[in-house]
């Protein structure tokens, strides 16, 4: 199963850590932040990104023993075997093929006499197909009605994922890629919550006949999605609109072998394999319909391009030239010889509003582990809780910790020269987006040198670190970068952990017990009396 | 300026404090989550709503302790001498009044000879007559169109919470409080972000002849809001659309002194005052304004009788009966005995998706403080970062981590019998509401007592305690109760740390470097590289 001379081996067992370890107290951030660090600590992070991590509190010696360290676990080695289509989901005895989705990193994958680059491009060439059918009209409601509407059904990965990626480009709805304008593509919604006010609200909100809903399950057995499947279908039932078919008003984006894989039930299926996670399916068919449908094949393509660059540059095993990899090890420096249990991610950016609640899952769901790849328990702290909201919003809301709060919160931020949509007006000296970024580029000097003050209250202790992803506005190609950026962020601190990021056994639980809940076997005496005050009917 | 006394003093100054360090090793949850348990500890937390907290590694010897630290800091004294009118925004010198604005607690407060009860009634009452006339038509848009969309322009504390509440309020639009139907008031909006691309996209999504703008801002000179206002006002003169005046569609909530305050050059104006901070505004006209608009005034009222109530209760000096005092000290307990960094917020109920958000802020920005109420630096852990997101949706998301991380986060759980719409399935043998809430009952359990298993990858450790606060159904009483008891409990907290959770100086030096950036005087070099990155023309 693996390449020759690859090995495994737990963070405490590296010499490289070792080392590390003698470097708990941090070089002060007072000193280190000037202005020729943040010309020059800085790495091309590609779709037209660069990562400065000027105000991260790691000098050359550091960076130094974080490079042995990344040699030292093979990280680029175990990238290539990921994408080379080895068995890096332990836990589950899966491959890996997310990166594949969007280009080919390495050498071709084949499975079972098939070649998945090939699979993963018709899949999302009948995407394209089926979304300009729907566009030209040829493909219309049961009742003869224009499409304007595509509400997706799923959660977790099928959801919070395709969401961002919805709302960050949001904006270029009714936009041809250069900028002018054209008929707007399809609204998009989404239900996921088994909350049944969840699926209720955005069904009181649409026009069933122009609606188009995308039902999203690997599986094809994921409770929730299920039921919100049934609760849209009976909605349409209800409705009492003569000619109206559920069944014409579906698609599903599923795997070949689940039970929702039967297209002649539904509109239309498209596939996904066992090889894409959850959490790693943005740029597969589970984002790619929805988003397809939205903004047109031009923008996926490009967002796909984008990912891709920023695949093929974290294959570079200088950590100085590869920003995903510099940021996954500042990461481990910040995490396990610093101790910081968190890290916030800030972009300046309304259209990442939702950008920080993906990457949530994204880190936390993959290296949320407590055993190592080989299911052996480990003595070392992996992912910290990643929270975040846009910024300015944020400075006046937990800003107030992160500046004056007992702890250090490390912290990324994002922002981009230009605003998406270009309307902007100029009030008390200075355009919208000229505050926004004069803001962001304040707060990374107030959050490194903080400031002194006779009264204590106003003092600013400073020694909060951060990093900056920055570029010249979030196009397509940009998104996809930066989502690709944190993929293999989070990938590469799995590979030093030596963790599997790609399984989640710790969702298993609780979908056992809820079974049980609502079964009628006898369950534990808690759970009864749980189920007692929450008033479940068994 | 106290009452007679009543003494602060720091957390590792009192003897309480000292007795619960030798409990560091909390009880084992998989002894101490019985049945039993679940039935006896529970409080009231009015409204409808229950907190429960059979779940939390607290046994009795624990709560005792945790009884003398909320005895020997006076928690209860010092309520009322927030109730009363006494100056305990001791940095701003400033009363603390955003209990007095949904009822009286105590004794009336008087300033300068008028009685502030008083004021903020008549102020809602400003409210009511003005959305009454909205609602009729008797005002009207500047081209005679009726009012159908408000839209809130404020940040912070004038965002975040009244957005919160908004949302979790949505599904009785269009109905009357005894559930039968109605005309819809209006639909709401918010601007916050002086990302312009937030401003133009809500902008692109309204009719401006029919939409009322709400600009929020205590001070009347919050640079975002005024910014956006000027946004706002110059779309409205570039529609073009004849007889078209931006003023007669803009009200404002200000304060009396704020250059906001000027009535005649606006629809109107109605006013809070300096004794109410921005994160505890939900209950003034910051929030009452859009809610009123949004609902009728029926709702709100209700709203603000339910977290009166809550704001009684939490009089109660017996911890095991006043369910705010309670969560803080717990809290307390979790934070500076057994060290857990962080609190995550998990609410089963899709309408209360960004209150989290909002608590975020209200306890981020309230507690995140490392000097004492005298500004005298303290040497122990204060404030908790603070996330979350609606369940079920979590639990496909950053739950792995939860249940299988590293390290332990303590939970708070949110639940009721019923959903909000009351629209709902059997799919599978059960309702919607039936899976959502036996998810619930399930995760508690799990998070709790974990499960043993011959794979440590499907091992659960458990020991992750969680409280529950629970009600029938998420009506205006209970959403008022619910968020009174999350702001009584992080003043509870500051008490408890003797510090001054109702200022936010934090904020200050982000404010002052930004205005360098933008302005055209010289800045450090290295405000001036990272301008020059995010290629600001200065």
């Amino acid at each position: 199963m693996c390449m020759p001379n690859v090995q495994f081996k737990n963070l405490d067992a590296s010499a490289a850590f070792g080392k590390l370890r003698e470097h708990r107290t941090p070089r002060k951030l007072k000193e280190l932040l000037t202005a020729d660090r943040i010309e020059k600590c800085e790495v091309d992070a590609t779709g037209g990104l660069r990562y400065n991590y000027a105000a991260k509190q790691v000098d050359d010696e550091v960076l130094d023993l974080l490079q042995d360290l990344a040699d030292e676990q093979q990280v680029i080695d175990k990238y290539k075997m990921v994408a080379n289509g080895k068995v890096m989901n332990t836990g589950e005895r899966r491959m890996v093929l997310h990166h594949l989705v969007r280009g080919q990193v390495d050498g071709s994958v084949v499975n079972e006499g098939r070649n998945l680059r090939e699979f993963y491009q018709e899949q999302q060439g009948r995407v394209n197909k089926f979304a300009a059918k729907i566009h030209s009209g040829e493909i219309r409601g049961s009742t003869g009605q224009l499409f304007d509407t595509v509400v997706q059904v799923g959660i977790g990965g099928s959801d919070l994922g395709p969401r961002a990626l919805y709302l960050a480009l949001q904006n270029f709805q009714g936009r041809e890629t250069n900028g002018s304008t054209r008929r707007p593509r399809l609204q998009a919604y989404f239900i996921s919550n088994v909350d049944p006010d969840d699926a209720a609200e955005v069904l009181s909100r649409i026009n069933l006949e122009s609606t188009l809903f995308i039902l999203v399950s690997k599986s094809g057995t994921t409770l929730e999605t299920l039921t919100n499947e049934a609760f849209v279908v009976d909605s349409i039932k209800k409705s009492g609109i003569p000619g109206l078919q559920p069944k014409k008003h579906i698609v599903c984006v599923t795997s070949e072998t689940s039970p929702l894989a039967r297209p002649g039930e539904y509109l239309d299926a498209f596939y996904i394999d066992d090889f894409i996670g959850g959490r790693y399916s943005g740029s597969s068919a589970v984002g790619g319909t929805v988003l397809t449908l939205a903004f047109g094949k031009e923008y996926f393509t490009q967002f796909l391009e984008g990912a891709h660059q920023a695949d093929i540059a974290s294959l570079e095993p200088d950590i100085r030239r590869n920003a995903s990899l510099l940021d996954a090890m500042i990461g481990i420096y910040e995490r396990n010889i610093l101790g910081y249990p968190y890290t916030a991610v800030l972009p300046y950016s309304q259209a990442l509003s939702r950008f920080p609640a993906h990457l949530q899952q994204l880190d936390m769901e993959s290296n949320g582990k407590r055993v190592n790849r080989e299911a052996k328990p480990i003595n070392y702290s992996t992912g910290p809780v990643v929270f975040g909201e846009p910024g300015t919003n944020g400075q006046h809301s937990f800003y107030q910790l992160l500046h004056q709060g007992t702890d250090i919160v490390p912290l990324q931020f994002i922002g981009f020269h230009e605003s998406q949509l270009g309307v902007d007006l100029s009030f008390d000296g200075s355009t919208s987006q000229a505050k926004l970024n004069a803001n962001l580029a304040a707060q990374i000097v107030a959050f490194a040198h903080g400031s002194e003050n006779s009264d204590p209250n106003k003092t600013f202790p400073g020694e909060r670190p951060s990093s900056l992803l920055y570029g010249r506005k979030l196009t397509p190609g940009a998104l996809g970068a930066l989502l690709a950026h944190f993929e293999n962020k989070v990938m590469f601190q799995g590979f030093v952990w030596n963790i599997n990021s790609f399984d989640q056994e710790g969702v298993q639980l609780g979908k056992t017990l809820t079974k049980q809940v609502l079964g009628s076997g006898e369950i534990t005496p808690e759970l009864a009396a749980l189920a007692g005050k929450l008033s479940i009917t068994r």
